[in-house]
């Protein structure tokens, strides 16, 4: 039986449904990632996530980890590639796992998904599961890396006050006003 | 009985414990501001949710919505101010919740834990749990909001090609090479 972190893939296929709204493939490739990540990391130590892309792997590390976006264990390093590495919290040293390119020729569903060679309504999504299911590991490559210092050491948590201009609570690091006050528009 | 979005206190606990690691405090009264904009918001369409931090808050948007941090309904603005928006997915028009510092006089607990006036460590926990309990939405304001046209419309999903240079899959957006391969420094 095909297993994604001790679990079977249909429970796991269930929790993303629930979480992420639909059987998104690449949550559940990244399912797989996080699976070879753990089995090839080394120590028992606490752990935290680089991302290397915010669309869908973050999920399947939040749903298979202790690491989520808002405990500050995942991070995130939007350089668009399909990859994460999961390494020691303390020493940087850690496994980087990304889907390998090299590696789909057996599989032209996941290849072409990837790829985005063809409009999302004409994938035949069923297809592209069970070629997913099939791959598993076999697609991806995992790696050694040392991960850079900018991504180590706890969130910074500094002082918080009240925003002069709108009297919100912000934290003083960003300047004199809140950096919304200070002119990044999210309302118009 | 104090209730979460249609569930005991104790149940959305129970399950932040599970997903965030720890009861924190944050979270549970991010609890209180999804049920706020939830129940403040007209109409039924799809929405989606802007977070205006990127502590704790968005773990209590994933949990409680259909909006994640992967799927891209969960969007981010970090300007560091506890509060979030709900919105339309379409027109962008919403309800916008905030932790309102002058209410805070009632609950000396969370003021202190608000603008960080003691160590963590020094802390009474069980006491500001409970304080979050009995103020609920009461320390919160919401107010309309129009959400900004950046933060509007479905995620970008442009063609994916091979990185000349590293070989793995990149938005070809990005230049000629991947933004790790022209810089950005992940790995040591």
């Amino acid at each position: 039986m095909t297993t994604i972190c001790g679990q079977g893939a249909d429970e796991f296929m269930r929790m993303l449904e629930e979480f992420h709204g639909y059987r998104a493939p690449g949550v559940l490739i990244g399912g797989f990632m996080v699976d070879l990540a753990l089995e090839r990391r080394s120590g028992g130590g606490f752990f935290e996530v680089l991302c290397e892309t915010r669309v869908c792997l973050p999920d399947a590390v939040q749903l298979l980890t202790p690491c989520t976006f808002g405990n500050g264990w995942l991070k995130l390093a939007d350089v668009g590639r399909y990859a994460l590495a999961l390494f020691d919290k303390k020493s940087g040293a850690g496994i980087r796992v990304h889907v390998d390119t090299k590696k789909l020729a057996p599989y032209p569903g996941i290849r072409e998904w990837f790829f985005k060679a063809k409009p999302k309504i004409e994938q035949d999504t069923d297809r592209l599961v069970r070629e997913i299911l099939d791959a598993g590991k076999s697609i991806l490559t995992a790696t050694s890396v040392q991960v850079a210092p900018e991504f180590l050491g706890p969130r910074k948590k500094g002082a918080t006050s009240p925003c002069p201009s709108c009297g919100e609570g912000y934290p003083v690091e960003n300047g004199d006003r809140c950096l919304a006050c200070q002119g990044k528009k999210l309302y118009v």
